[in-house]
């Protein structure tokens, strides 16, 4: 059988590469996008069977370039359905150059210039402060850029602030694990496929749709998640708040809501609704009926996918 | 009388500068801060009696900051509170050094380097693609630091993208004016003074609350919004669904959602809904009516502000 091709948001050892190990496992074909949209385009033109892309973070909120994605304004990602989540709970370290921990043990004086993503410093705040006040400090694109540099840095005097992932991937030594300053700090992924793909299923992993009796009754008695993306007339009163009732009149327990704005005029917006629902109701059915009456109170709206619940 | 003292979003000659300038006028005593967080801090201190502060922009979405400093997550702007909103359309020009324009009419092969804010490359991708293919681009903090640069820049060989304002503030040359792609790209800024304070009033400008009665009816036509947040349980289904019909039965049209992380635990969010009023509905009794149920059916609430409406 051929192996599964995943796309992620690269750079190699990101913590986009470390959710879809962590989802499909080292045997898939693993290719880092450069962007956003490059990943969204390789899903739709069949480039890649699936791919994870992170969706909001528990403390930074949602990550907009997902959202205007999946909104899908000039229509050419009509096929990209969502299928998954994966949550990944991101862990900081201190690495620096192979060698250096055993050379200087227990003191990181030797460090005179630190890197990482703009995003980390502020999450490993308590460590800066306390060893690297007045240490120069470089911002760079990714927490992996950040480990590659240090672990190419022949002098050994500069450290990173990234994952033991990206540590073990360029080779470098850890100083310091767990270093961030809040311990639930987590990323949620979204896994999504080609609708018209024969080669995935519309739920990974799809050996669990297909799994034995026992293993089908405890897989579904977990809940089931649905992302619906709307447009209402904003002119008309009360637009948005019928559309919101759609979802309670077909029992469905909203969890999440996000907007985006249209452009298409200012000051109108790309609604998604994060929906989930209890496993009595056999969720195809209760989704495309919501659907329909969805249908008669919005502008335009969409199903971008129903997946089974993964706690964070 | 004393002048009102109005914080804004600094750099001098920021958008928000001249955000101030529109809406309170050049009377008024401007003072930059250096972040979002000093501007909450300067009006509850009373250090400021107003403040201008972004709030969305029609392309980009909403601004994280001022949501995340709404939601007040640590409870020290318990008084700050919206009392107005100022739309401001984004024009960009292609600024030079004072004499650059009549130096090299028609013609910008003269220049070497450009300056902008990294937000702005994409917003004037038609003038850079004609004239700057190759052209060195050097990001910088703000569209008017980029301007004070090439003011001050005596080769006169470098350009930057700021506003007519930062022009004129730097003491620039304009060489094209208008050069943004889209011509109704919008900043939404919020007007917000401590609710304590004596010096300002609940709406602004307060002479249309005092105004004659013919003034008076033309400014009770206008709608009135208002903005509250609110968490709910989230273990409790259509908990979420609950705290949105409290909008409805109380005939408020929700004109906006958005969402941040609660940062108490993941994937607990502060909601806030924006809603308007009908001009015939008393808007503080309404309001009032409407918070006293949403208490019910949420775990904490806030009424953010209620103002006029103006027209973007």
């Amino acid at each position: 059988m051929q192996r599964l091709r995943v796309a992620f948001l690269g750079p190699a050892a990101s913590f986009s590469h470390q959710a879809a190990i962590e989802y499909f496992g080292r045997s898939a074909q693993l290719t880092p996008c450069a962007s956003f949209a490059d990943i969204f385009s390789a899903v739709q033109e069949n480039d890649a069977d699936y791919a994870a892309i992170p969706f909001e973070n528990s403390t930074n909120g949602s990550v907009v370039q997902t959202l205007d994605l999946l909104a899908d304004r000039q229509h050419v990602y009509s096929d990209v359905e969502i299928c998954g989540e994966h949550y990944l709970t991101v862990h900081h370290c201190l690495l620096a150059r192979k060698g250096t921990a055993s050379s200087a043990p227990g003191s990181y004086d030797f460090i005179t210039k630190l890197y990482t993503h703009p995003q980390a410093w502020g999450q490993c705040e308590r460590l800066l402060s306390k060893y690297f006040k007045g240490v120069e400090k470089q911002d760079v694109s990714s927490t992996s850029k950040a480990a590659e540099i240090v672990s190419q840095d022949e002098t050994g005097q500069s450290a990173a602030i990234a994952s033991s992932f990206a540590a073990e991937y360029h080779g470098a030594d850890i100083l310091e694990a767990n270093i961030e300053d809040k311990d639930d700090n987590t990323t949620r992924f979204l896994i999504v496929r080609n609708i018209r793909s024969e080669r995935t299923a519309s739920s990974y992993p799809p050996n669990q749709a297909n799994a034995g009796s026992a293993e089908k009754d405890e897989q579904s008695s977990a809940k089931r998640k649905t992302l619906i993306s709307f447009t209402v007339n904003h002119s008309s009163p009360g637009a948005l708040a019928d559309a919101l009732l759609v979802f309670k009149t077909h029992g469905q327990n909203l969890t999440s809501i996000n907007t985006r704005p249209s452009r298409i005029k200012p000051w109108h917006y790309v609604f998604f609704v994060e929906c989930s629902q209890t496993p009595t109701i056999p969720s195809d059915q209760a989704v495309s009926r919501l659907l329909q009456d969805l249908i008669k109170v919005t502008e335009s709206c969409r199903n971008l996918g129903t997946w089974q619940e993964q706690i964070s």
